[in-house]
């Protein structure tokens, strides 16, 4: 697929950036290297003329950003999502290197929508946020200093996009049998089944929503590995489903 | 070799910045990266407190630059240096990709000091400062927009350098957090599930095994994707659980 294609369906997603220069400074980086779809999650400042004058000529990338108040949001119609960490989460995707996680960003972008998820200067992503993510990654960095500008970390990964979306990929061995395979779900499809995993367990008792521990999070950690496709929602929530009629009917047998 | 002592012995050269940020920038992106060793030719104001500024964490690197007022004297005592530019110069040294330069650059590292060049923010090097380099490197952008930051430039490349001295497995840092995992389920376990799936998918009548077709073979390659935990076998089993037992006692709500 043409690079510049896969380039453009990346969204460079900053959940409550505080400070408008930096958002600039990614829509530069982001330009640079080919990227437009800027998302910001609750910026505190946004307009800023801070951030246009740090954008210089990539004034365009901010006029177009989406606002968004959640990373949700940010996220629908998206298939694949990475998210920027420092460190490694209790419950949460394996940290990966740069050059083997955005090798495998460009390859779905192939197939529809991506999404880089950057956090907070000071704080970073919050475990629930990571969560949303299918894949996890870290910049190595000195681990006496590892305060990587919120800016610099943004062209860095958007540089290693550019290199792999430019990468010569050598043609894949024709095997004469198509193994089965469903177009993979996308945020909302896999949203819509945590949503209907959700009402199932607090109707069975099986979950309190209002004592929710670590239930979810080991659900999205579950699912969040198997790239779920859209055949494989269906199952799972006609499963899901069947199960409902019957205790609204009562018991079949 | 050592890969500290190989980013050690890498030169950052700035000649003749006009905007004292960027020194700033440059030093802190240096730093996150394990360079420490900055040459300043000619800048335009240095010391200057937004340097200070922009570096944050990383003003020991300023603390320590070495300010002179030619690029032959900041390479005086390197054996290898490579120089940045977006174009392709009528003499000079072949433009080079920015991996395999680098990787070149830490190769030399090995024998002695070497430098990284980059030129001023408007006008790039002048052909005579490419002339004392060895090799010249260029970062591709957007051909739309080629405009990156020096700090940027200097943040690609240090990264660049880091991977290279780590051969592209820089160390995990140790983080204290070992990611959420329990152990493996054995092939027993699994199939104690999709002996359950079976019996619950029967009884609601989602699935008939008179007429199985592909669901159980879809189900299979699902689950076969993750490498089921036996916390997640519990998990399933209970959520499965909690609908036969609902329906056992009639409706609880």
């Amino acid at each position: 697929m043409n690079p510049e294609v896969l380039l453009s369906r990346i969204r460079v997603v900053l959940c409550r950036p505080s400070h408008p220069g930096n958002i600039g400074a990614a829509a530069r980086a982001m330009k640079t290297m080919g990227l437009s779809s800027l998302y910001l999650v609750s910026p505190k400042h946004f307009p800023d003329p801070e951030a246009d004058t740090r954008a210089t000529g990539a004034v365009d990338v901010l006029a177009r950003a989406t606002v968004t108040s959640s990373l949700k949001e940010a996220l629908a119609g998206t298939a694949f999502a990475v998210a920027l960490s420092a460190r490694q989460r209790d419950i949460g995707p394996v940290l990966g290197a740069p050059r083997e996680t955005v090798a495998r960003l460009i390859a779905e972008a192939a197939g529809g929508d991506v999404a880089l998820v950057f956090g907070n200067e000071t704080v970073g992503l919050t475990n629930d946020e990571i969560l949303h993510c299918q894949a996890a990654v870290t910049i190595p960095t000195n681990p006496e200093f590892s305060s990587l500008n919120l800016g610099s970390a943004v062209q860095v990964l958007c540089y290693e996009c550019r290199m792999a979306a430019f990468l010569e990929k050598p043609p894949v061995v024709e095997q004469g049998v198509t193994p089965f395979a469903s177009p993979v779900a996308t945020h909302d499809e896999i949203e819509g089944l945590y949503g209907h995993l959700e009402t199932i367990m607090t109707d069975s008792g099986f979950y309190n929503p209002e004592q929710p521990g670590r239930l979810f999070p080991k659900l999205r950690r579950l699912f969040g590995r198997v790239r779920l496709e859209k055949d494989e929602i269906n199952i799972l929530r006609g499963i899901l489903a069947s199960t409902q009629v019957k205790t609204s009917h009562g018991r079949k047998g």
